[in-house]
């Protein structure tokens, strides 16, 4: 019935999408900080915002301006203009209106320190090195990095039964603040799909809180985590069913290499978990283990330290009795129903799985039929390092 | 009225109670491992236990013995006796039957590794060494310990206007898997006040509230967290609001070593919050930055990151606001209601008080009265470093 068909060229790949990333001095090292994204023809938007009750300036812009279409995002790292009060919406009004009279309400997205005014001259200085007819997506993806060691990118192109085809594509960042409780990072997708703002709002609602918001690196909620899709029709053509796969295997790629990116991370476990009350206990079961310190310095030390799951699934509050859970690490099963399967040989193959840079964890609770999958990473010193050291 | 005048003695300094600890192999080291508290009359009992569903054999086999009397608790250290089913209470039952005859319904309590039955003979052998006359409370202190790096005790004689006068003494233990779900960690408190169990009881849930259960080191709440709180009338004097002003000044007093002592940890930080819109929110604020990662690693660096503050209050869910919010390090005052206190020389007197091993981070959030103070460290190499290698 229809094809997704994956292809390059991220937050550029849909027709009449523009990107480029420059080096506008906010970087130490010289490196591109700053990235746009430019249509030629007026977009539909859909967004998801933090849930920090700080959230930054530029989501209190974008919130401000009520129902509107725009054709151009404009965005920074290394300052994440939070905690700015209505100065720090001020100077994104300064900075917006700089910007070439094509760009039509334009927005902008930051990232990076929090509780220091934006450097609008430098910024502004920026803009003008951008060129509108550029599609460097790479350039872009390179521009929005923070603490990120590896630029972010997928995109689909959709091939519909009638011939008529439409594509997705899109660009993220993240690797330290990344928390379930709201998609913590930025991501912006494009599309020329013929879709309607709120059927495009709807599916990625609904898309986010299995993607995104099934990601933990730290449990901590960021002040400027954006999920932004604009479409501009250009392709006229539609199929939701196939949209909504193609945009939540984007979301679920780009949350997994958030992840995997993850500060100082080196495994990507799933937390695979079943049998659970319902859907919304098993999210809380799976989310506490991707959270949890204990679990997460367990992966870091390749110890499949099994006693450490089943603490955290106990602790979690979500409904579980000891002679009903299952824990098995990829298909190595430790303990089941009260059975403890631990000798010296289960305990060297368990070892082995967790040697490997991602794997699964799964447990099922024995209860009923709730699943959810939540992604997470190990904790160890290279976290501490860069964490300790962020502002310096 | 009356005074709390502080001795020595430990879990000993009531009268009447006895302990001691001995070394029976389950450490490699050949430290001390096991400890017992021996009254030889008969006590009422108070305790509070941890709200993981996987909780461990000693606390299922304490419930299971329904209303009862007791004058003697046995503990070891190095195994949790958790996730190991029925048999993990059949082999407390067997150990508990081996005891000298004084011990009139004995009862256990463990800590240690997860999932793996007691070395039962081990134990056994172990409580043969106990001499029941002894008042060592040090060694019972000491032999609890896991990965503490200093044993944790506390004492009172409380005397009354009538020249009257009873004690309260207690050990504790607790460096990793400590959260404020529940007070997770061993404490044992003894007590000659004459006081009702159904006081007693009553006093301890509402005073565990503000001391243990406002304390965290990693947010992981464990299998096996139990205080105790035995008492045998021996002085026959009692008077409620000294017993309880005693009881809290102690269990605060722990609460706050186990955070100093916290696995890896070399800051005690007390988070004050005030100004929430209640104080359950305010316990949520004060909770919120004492168990995040990027608050704690902040910490660790030293760094006056007043930003991560500012968005872990934004993230804990509770009513907050940018425009009403103050947060300072001690007296030095870095933001207040939208005003950015935060220029070099300022930055330069909250990284001096982030240099202290003990300060205090309060949050006002400008909005009502609610108040919650908390208790919280740093996360640095030694943490992963223990936690990655607990098991070997």
């Amino acid at each position: 019935m229809y094809k997704l068909v994956e292809i390059d060229g991220g937050v550029c790949a849909a027709e009449g999408f523009f990107a480029d990333g420059v080096s506008a001095g906010l970087k130490p090292n010289g490196a591109k900080d700053m990235a746009f994204v430019y249509a030629k023809s007026m977009c539909e938007i859909a967004t998801t915002f933090t849930t920090n009750k700080m959230a930054a300036a530029p989501i209190k812009h974008f919130k401000a301006m009520g129902e509107f279409q725009t054709n151009f995002v404009l965005i920074n790292a290394k300052n994440a203009n939070a905690m700015t009060g209505s100065a720090g919406v001020e100077d994104i009004k300064e900075i917006l209106s700089t910007l070439p009279e094509v760009a039509k309400n334009p927005v902008m997205s930051s990232t990076g320190v929090i509780g220091v005014r934006l450097p609008k001259e430098k910024i502004i200085a920026g803009t003008k090195l951008f060129d509108l007819n550029k599609r460097e997506s790479n350039a872009a993806a390179e521009a929005i990095m923070t603490t990120d060691r590896f630029s972010k990118q997928k995109a689909y192109r959709i091939e519909l039964a009638d011939g008529s085809s439409f594509s997705i594509g899109a660009m993220a960042k993240g690797a330290g603040m990344i928390n379930p409780a709201m998609a913590t990072m930025l991501c912006f997708i494009t599309t020329d799909a013929n879709v309607s703002k709120a059927e495009m709002q709807s599916i990625l609602n609904e898309k986010v809180e299995v993607t995104f918001n099934a990601a933990s690196v730290d449990g901590d909620t960021s002040t400027n985590d954006t999920v932004m899709l604009l479409s501009n029709a250009k392709s006229g053509a539609f199929h939701k069913e196939a949209f909504a796969e193609a945009l939540e295997n984007i979301m679920r790629f780009l949350a997994r290499e958030m992840v995997r990116d993850g500060e100082g991370a080196n495994k990507l476990v799933t937390y695979k978990v079943s049998g659970a009350k319902d859907n919304k206990e098993a999210e809380i079961v799976a989310k506490a283990l991707s959270n949890s310190l204990l679990v997460k310095t367990a992966l870091y030390g390749e110890d499949p330290n099994w006693g450490r799951i089943a603490s955290t699934v106990g602790a979690s509050g979500a409904e579980a009795y000891e002679e009903k859970l299952t824990i098995s690490f990829d298909d190595v099963c430790v303990y089941e129903r009260g059975n403890i399967y631990f000798d010296a040989a289960m305990e060297a193959k368990a070892a082995e799985v967790m040697k490997k840079d991602a794997f699964t964890i799964s447990c099922d609770l024995g209860i009923a039929d709730g699943r959810f999958e939540a992604y997470g990473c190990d904790l160890g010193y290279e976290y501490v390092k860069i964490n300790a050291d962020y502002r310096t």
